[in-house]
């Protein structure tokens, strides 16, 4: 059985870094309303350009600009009015030298303009005329055929995760269903004697409910994966074993929240190498909370196991987990967390070498030079400290703790 | 018909305190599986203690601490180990003077135990008898019962989307069902006679795809709401006022882009008008891009018209229909949007007054002191734009704009 002493404690790069190449989840079409978050497999083209036509950007009169050359409030131009662009319609006139048409914003250039003036720089004589005040250069007053989008022009990146705006620019260029990796599936796995599901009503003594799948599938569902639950397994290698394997068989990730207790953390490592090659890459990475962290990789399925108590469980799988399910998932653009800056109020020690997450409740006065940062202690036992946090902060390897006072980044529960 | 004179332009905080107190969405109950992101009703309060017995946070010995009391590597104290604890099971032994049984880390404290020594401050020095090398304090290597949480103890508050942690505690204190806001319907209506379906394969000449519609369904999903599209309205005040009538009977919100003319937002504005009191609440917002926004409310129903063009419109409802999807979605304690400082890679003009939104591209070289923010220009008709900008800043009101250099916050798209 491998046990800790075989593998040196790593850190978080290391680790990630240790990681054979593992696998992209396959494609899948999506229409546009099943889009968002999703991350396109190829970079988007435009099959068509944008907005296709010549476009007035404003109410007024498509004219000829060198017809106003010259034009101000006491030596306007006259020009006559042949005609209106209504939206949506193809203009049916010509602009001609001395002539203007009527123009609604969004409305398409008719030929022979190339300048619309404002309606605000203008002034209807009499029927038929218009007095045009101001000047306009070629160009003003107009978005060219291909100004927004040319044809064939990458309007999206493969990798990055679809927002809401890209939405919009796909309907726009008329890309209604396109190709996505699929979510991730990623197996849950608990294990521990002590366990019973959420459900449980009421507990026999030294029983506990099962926390950490729960907020593992919330962790998973955030950023794009798809949880799958396989249970509480108990604190038996054999048993653990094969639920593994079922698990590495049918998901993309792995993840199995150890027993707490040294005996349960090497049963679960046991059961781990047997999987296969290549095989567990590193057995302790230099966290706290989270020092019993294993990473191992079954064939092209990374699996995760991680302590065996909530905080730090779900401090490891923020580190190592999310980037993995990213990674899994095609999704090679990264979206930014939710950050702020914040005043320490305390000082919090740290060994160098270790990377230390502290949990912090803000207070968001920001009368005193913007919010204060309170680290939240206690046990990594309590859940508590989790839900009255307001978000973490990191504490590099290289830092050997920060002063109070001191100005740090405070990563945002959303 | 209202005309925008009689409406004196507002500022998006005036705009939003303007709205009558409208409506909050009914509740609903749902599972651990579909909570996350969702609104509770009411607080959440523990029905039982957590861990709810007192738990061993090491592997060890738990023994009455008064037996340790001077113990040293030179000066050992010799307990008889009378048992062990099993994971997830009672204390089939108790603990009296002189005694000491053996514990895994979670595993119940046995009565009469008040403390446990780490099993590395010890040595196994024959059978059935344990050296103990150091002295520990009652309560240490102990989470009291009520440690992470009493009975009755508020442990998440309402009004504040659930997050991933969140769900572990509620899993823990086995509160698997509960009362959350329904998610906003928000009805989305688009006009324009040259809108036409993404979908169209071809367009005629002076025809758009409809891309707002998409863009916003998207933002609504991001923040809790539920999009129910209304398609597109011909520029006609009759059919747009019978689509809006059945979306304010059916929706919590209702956005319509009014058509990017000045017909057809005074056609917008005049049926929304007619809709019924209160009624139009202001016309205008000192936004740019965006000034032709129109925010009214018919009935508890707050209607939003945006700007005909997609980058104004998402700019507005980003300002404006978010916090309202938040509030009418029973949302207090809004999540942190993604934000990072930048350096100002040129100046930006703004009028006082005034609040711009400008769209900016980050690049994350770290080499001259934190990412650069370069403002990505263009006309606000522009859907290219939005999907080549990282995030954009704000100007406030009361600014005259930003000059080369300036180090802004920038909210991230994600």
């Amino acid at each position: 059985m491998p046990g800790r002493e075989f593998f040196r404690t790593r850190t978080v790069a290391e680790a990630l870094a240790a990681l054979p190449t593992g696998r992209v989840t396959a494609s899948e079409l999506v229409g546009l309303d099943d889009a968002l978050g999703r991350v396109p497999v190829e970079p988007v083209h435009a099959p068509r350009q944008l907005p296709g036509f010549a476009r007035s950007t404003v109410d007024g009169y498509a004219v000829q600009a060198a017809d106003t050359y010259g034009a101000s409030d006491g030596l306007p131009a006259y020009l006559d009015v042949s005609g209106a662009v209504a939206m949506g319609s193809a203009p049916g006139v010509t602009v001609v030298a001395g002539r203007a048409v009527a123009m609604p914003t969004g409305g398409a250039l008719p030929p022979g303009a190339d300048a619309v003036v404002m309606v605000e720089h203008t002034q209807q004589v009499m029927p038929g005329t218009v007095e045009v005040t101001r000047p306009v250069a070629p160009g003003e007053g107009v978005v060219r055929a291909d100004e927004d989008v040319a044809v064939g022009q990458q309007v999206l990146p493969a990798g990055r995760p679809l927002r809401a705006p890209d939405l919009g620019m796909l309907a726009a260029v008329g890309v209604t269903l396109l190709s996505v990796h699929s979510r991730p599936v990623v197996g849950i796995v608990s294990t521990g004697d002590e366990l019973v599901p959420p459900e449980t009503a009421e507990l026999a003594p030294g029983q506990v409910r099962d926390a950490i799948a729960s907020a593992l599938a919330g962790l998973v569902r955030q950023v794009g994966g798809a949880p799958r639950p396989y249970g509480i397994v108990a604190d038996d290698a054999g048993a653990l074993e094969r639920v593994l394997r079922d698990a590495v068989e049918v998901c993309d990730l792995v993840v199995v929240s150890a027993g707490s207790s040294v005996g349960a953390r090497d049963e679960t490592a046991g059961a781990v190498a047997r999987l296969g090659p290549p095989g567990i890459v590193c057995h302790g990475i230099a966290i706290r909370p989270g020092k019993p962290t294993l990473v191992a990789q079954a064939g092209d399925v990374p699996v995760l196991g991680l302590p065996g108590n909530p905080l730090s469980a779900m401090v490891v799988f923020g580190l190592l987990g999310v980037p993995l399910v990213r990674r899994v998932g095609g999704c090679t653009q990264v979206p930014p967390e939710p950050r702020t800056r914040a005043r320490l109020t305390r000082q919090v020690p740290s060994r160098a070498g270790r990377l230390d997450v502290v949990q912090v409740r803000l207070d968001e006065d920001r009368g005193h030079g913007g919010p204060q940062a309170y680290p939240v202690l206690g046990a990594s036992a309590l859940l508590s400290v989790l839900t009255s946090a307001d978000g973490y902060l990191v504490i590099d390897e290289d830092a050997t703790g920060l002063d109070e006072g001191a100005e740090v980044d405070v990563t945002l529960y959303r």
